[in-house]
């Protein structure tokens, strides 16, 4: 809940429009929906941004026993705003749209999202990966960001050791107001792209690696050091984490 | 150098406009000015971005010698630019600006700076930090932005174990942009205010602690594992490159 | 065993009313009762503080055979104390229940328990954590808090992105003689909550999050660097030393 | 700022008795003296704990420059509430206590402290360290609860490579309400005094040590793993929190 | 092989008793029996020890497949020495003993093994552990020990959150030429045991725990920063080496 | 694609002969094949070195889809070119060799191989591991080298604590032209072997041991603090890496 | 003190012939001197074992001052047994030599000692070194064990890398009771000489390299992870307990 | 010693041209020049190497006084070989040049070195650095592989995120016959320049950084890492390993 809202539950306090009862039960209640399966709680969906215009409700999947995500899920479909279900197996992306026909898959990523209304995208995010076995991470950025109303164009499979690869992505290193760029091993892809553009960018470190790449720390230290100013970081494996603040970005661009 | 300007060189080329002799010298001298003292390299400024509206130049004071230093600050004053110089010693400070009447010293940070023309920023960015021992690498992140056009408004002292604070920061939380979060020990404002707010924040951990705080490692690791979705993080103390990445978002928002 | 007993012992042997080899042996098989399985033994149970007043028996099922555990379950229960079973899979706590009718899920713990005499709480204690994902082990020291004799109050899901759920247990922040707060990925809740508190906090990390959480490190190091003064801090995932110290502590306070 | 008061201010809020733009403002000036030395903010001084009864104002001198220093300790002086200095070089604290006559050294700590009225220490807290090498931190817990009210006593040098020494310490171990035990190197200390006693122990790692103690980390992670349930850990060096908390225990169960 | 043995070499070389190409061969071929499955190689049995009085052959059957170690077991069998096979699952433990009359099984170790002719044991061993769950390790120092000619007593379950257990080994204590101390979490025991004897004490940390027990590597700092000045260390589980090396002290003592 | 390469593009372009487009085009597509199973990008084989004359097609069989490996795979022997299939499980590697009569086991490394013609080997590789663990990494280098086109000799279980059995080994130490050198745990025979050659020696760490070898930290640490001038080192396991730098060294040497 | 003691001392009080607080006082006095100067306590010196045939006392200076320091030399010297001062600059050696005649330096270690008697060594301790940067530790080492009572034989700068000069140490390798080998970098010497002996070997890993040993790390995982089964590990630069032990086992070999 | 020596000794023994004495003699003394100071040994000059064609002799200076490093480096002067001293300050280079008429300084490496006589260097060896902070180390690889007899040019401050600069390069990177690559931060150079060469890399991770850069940690795993093949590496600023190796590799190719 931000200030604005938190002033004018004082004001209508002030202005004896509510008691202080009232007031404290607004506090508690407003931005959550409890769900309860067999009488205890399974989930927490937070309403506070998706109530608003824009910001898609987001659930994640793993850890959630099948059972219960069925119940959260069917629950948000109910509050009739855009989903996102993410960090699914496959079977369970599966079953979940034979049991729902509203969902659908998000191309390669582990994801299925709902979207009440299609619209086109505005302003261009641009998401990059450094080998096939990235995909999946960058694919959950480029859902997430398009469920926040951004236009998403993807290049993969642009490894530093082959920089001729980068050079046929010229006119989307042109024309973004944002990059998520998403590498595993060495980590060193978003120090190039951040050198060859003049817009902020995301680095997500995959896990993907072995020996000494230590479940994406490698990447992820690569990245921290990155001797590009426009880097910023995020998570091992955080595909949403990025995807989500790419489309803030593109959303304050673009809007 | 970006596509665009790789795609001019190769058009006059392709006319006749210009021998391969000529375009790989092109490619080879353009953005780059090689600084020599006593026939020795001592730095190689890049202009690529200086010679572009609203980017500053930056020297990185750390690690360099006086004598070295101030030859490097000349040539740089020379190219009738905006500059900043970051990561000075008091002493240093104090004697650069003695020297050179152009500079000016920013705040609190450990920075001076040229501004070629007073100008209003645009925007809002919102710089907080968690103590008064993360205060230098704050305003190094605010000058920065301030240098790539932005207004900046700083919020100082405002740790997570005493919340009432940051009620008071109310207005900033509202109104700006993007946000500077700088946090040592546990590193836990960025989360708070990232719950708080909806726009992107760029956390940066200080090395501010003692014992298992290792130097930034704990404030890092809190960043990274941040519970709110719209947070990116950069490297220990590094203000400057969180107020960069700053500076270009708003500019995207506000521009 | 105490000093105190210690010297009842010497006092006896002093006064003629114990030999030395009695003294020894006292000293060697007090406080032990050994069980064997098949001639070997599969488990010491420690009864030196069960056999006082409101403290239960303890027993760690993990690593254990369900032969040896199932064993070891029937001779504690024979003791006549109250009795508390830790880290149970969901399949074992069903099948000691059915096998020993005095035996009772403890929640949404792992755990299991027998309480001889249905007695109310003294004092109380605040049990707070994170995410749905920290319940398990919140309510092991929920439980454990119980047994010592405590009147315990719960309060889940009150992650630091989302400050306002904190606020609708001002009743409890304001009442209870001490807290045990649960939380993974950057662990900053103790933090906000010592803020908000006077009396001890003892913050339990847990291994919930992904990537740079490395199952529990960044929330470990985030509780050992607590800005707030009254926060301890116990090992990743160990709600059972949590409730235990809490119990503790609340009943020196109420007692 | 605790619920308590929070529904105190909204209250007289409700009944007309303060307008919002009062309630504003006590929300942010309330409990928060800043001082200031050449118009820069130097310190603020977080009066909240210690208007009340019994709980001293904290200055911590690590990283302060002595000018600074100075005029904090000056204006907490003016408070007329109990004052603790903490993290103070030999050389000032002599240079303090020759400028401000109501300051006294704290025994072997690295703390001054200035008590209003002298008043009998209440319940009893037991202070252990392993080596004289750790004597400096015990010390400071010991007058942290000191200020808080508690009866303190010590034993210093009971390292387990020599068991025989604790024994003579029995009378403590058999009537203190909390225990604080320091130790660096392999920081068994804890497990062992926790094994002997019924009562919270809160354990404190010490950077003592050379080679593979990695100043602290291995006294650190033998406390986190002990085997004995009572046993709680601050941070490494933190004799401040730990005689802190212990205060509030003892408070709570002396009180 | 050893320096008398080189010399050896030498002086029939020098004295025209042996070629050249002879004693390359010797110094190739001599101590190693290389044993060959389907014409790959499965395993090179050192030999060098083995064929001296008292010095079992040793196999681990860790990571070899069943198929291949029923090979090497058979030609071990064959060479008429004492024999022992280290870390088998209890299924591979109970099969080998069905397919070979002669071979035993060691205690509660994961070992199994075959000893020529009985004899009593020489000195005396003591091997300790802390926990019921270091036991498997405590016996695999054992069994070695117990080839390598020692006599050897164990006492089991000592943790030293229960310090009146280690008084019932005093005889233990007092009688042993050296030590093996087997701990886990804390890793605490040997330092206490170091403390109460004049003798050798080698410490095995073992990989019980959680949370921050990483595997034993809590254990394994908190040896190697022993206060006790008689205590070393071998790696993580390694009760083989541990008793390896007790069984050459003893036998030097003894011997 | 390198420096000659575009070189012949641009001046193509300058006289004439070649469009932008083109040239951009060739930038683009030229090294590259990409391999599509249900419209979803399964690989893109680098075309770019094994086009010329030596270097192999590389696939790297771990992470991917049986499905889609044997699309790969079908259309890499497709290329007419010599290939290798690393990182294959057993079962994989029958199956493949079932379905393609080309391919060949290569002998105990995890790989398969094509070669399309047989040619003598140049030069002389030496390829030495410490442990009979350590033969699956040790042959992927070996044979990586043999299909760079070089003679390769491997002498294994030449562990340092039994220093006699590298004696033996004479003739390939005196002989080859570069040397790859495996190992795990303390990962100490680089060193020795270091010492006795002086050609270059490729150091390849295992995740072979256990404890304290944290699957190959140990060994790579050793390798990397060598005390021998001429020891480099790759990756922990990374044998194809080691040979393939083996075998560029050799061509060099021998070519 | 030790189980013998204690029954002594309960007999003692069951006949009648002390009371119970003669007994504890015995507990609590008896093997402590304690050294004030200036009313605290600087050093509490431990007589358990110097009071006994052959075993000196030990103080570490380092971490004391100079003036405590030389107080507790003082007060030790008049103790009239053995004395060994360890970790002391070329400065405080200088200068303690200089004010007490008894003290001679003991070679390149950094200690001094006062030996009552000379007498011949028993047994033999060999004691080895890889780099001539060890040197001060391997002293440290081989002074302890002379204290005693062991003859030692040192041989330094035997690095594996140059396995030659091990081979001259034949006669020192055949005959010594156990060995104390030191080892900085890759600490791979303890391997190679355990392979060559079938005696103890305690291996030393120092703080000696660059870059990835991080002060010993690299040398003492190499160690902890020896493929020598004859191995134990003491701490980073702890010449002191290698030498202590390695003469408990030369005496009991030898005795 | 290399078999081939070992084999001549053997043979003249055989033949009766050498006694064993003898033999064992040469074994000891050959390959060592062992230096005193006053008695003590300073250092054991490796000639080894350095007395066959074409090797330096190399002495390195960090860690040792400057009276001891004179006399070293006198006596190493009159073997009359090349000479190289490494790791020097400036001030001992400048002291060093005054006393010692052959010496030179090399470049802006921190060594100086004798050449005896003046040789065209053969072959080429590519150098190349990232940073302008790496260039001490980069220049040390220089130096070593001339004395070794390379042709040597080197090509500064070429980070990865500036693409532009490698390009001029083209030259160097078309005819080198092996590459050393420095680079601290994120250490991503050397697999940008290994994708673009077909010989062989060598990386060199620097200490250069700060925050996670953790003196060379993150580029050190950046290079292990690294996605091109023909990459291997040596410790964090080791700069003479790599121009060692590189040296050796530049004359198998070019010899």
């Amino acid at each position: 809940m931000n200030t604005e809202q938190l002033q004018h539950l004082l004001t209508a306090l002030a202005e004896g429009r509510a008691t202080v009862e009232e007031t404290m039960g607004r506090l508690q209640r407003f931005p959550m929906d409890v769900v309860l399966r067999q009488g205890q709680v399974v989930a927490r969906i937070d309403t506070h941004r998706a109530v608003r215009h824009g910001f898609p409700e987001v659930i994640l999947a793993q850890g959630k026993r099948y059972a219960d995500l069925r119940v959260v899920v069917e629950r948000a479909l109910g509050h009739g705003t855009d989903l996102l279900i993410t960090r699914l197996s496959g079977k369970r992306r599966r079953r979940l749209c034979a049991e729902f026909a509203d969902l659908r898959v998000a191309g390669q990523s582990r994801c299925v999202y709902r979207q009440v209304e299609e619209r086109a995208g505005i302003g261009l995010v641009g998401v990059l990966c450094a080998g096939t076995s990235d995909i999946a991470v960058a694919e959950e950025a480029a859902w997430v960001a398009r469920l926040l109303g951004a236009r998403v164009e993807c290049f993969y499979d642009a490894g530093v050791a082959g920089l001729h690869r980068l050079l046929s992505a010229g006119e989307l290193l042109r024309s973004a107001q944002v990059f998520v760029v998403v590498a595993g091993m060495e980590g060193a892809l978003p120090s190039v792209v951040g050198g060859l553009v003049d817009k902020p960018v995301i680095a997500v470190p995959t896990s993907v690696g072995y020996g000494a790449s230590w479940q994406g720390v490698s990447a992820l230290l690569g990245m921290l050091n990155s001797c590009a100013a426009n880097v910023t970081v995020v998570n091992i494996d955080n595909g949403f984490g990025a995807g989500y603040v790419a489309g803030l970005i593109n959303r304050g661009a673009a809007g």
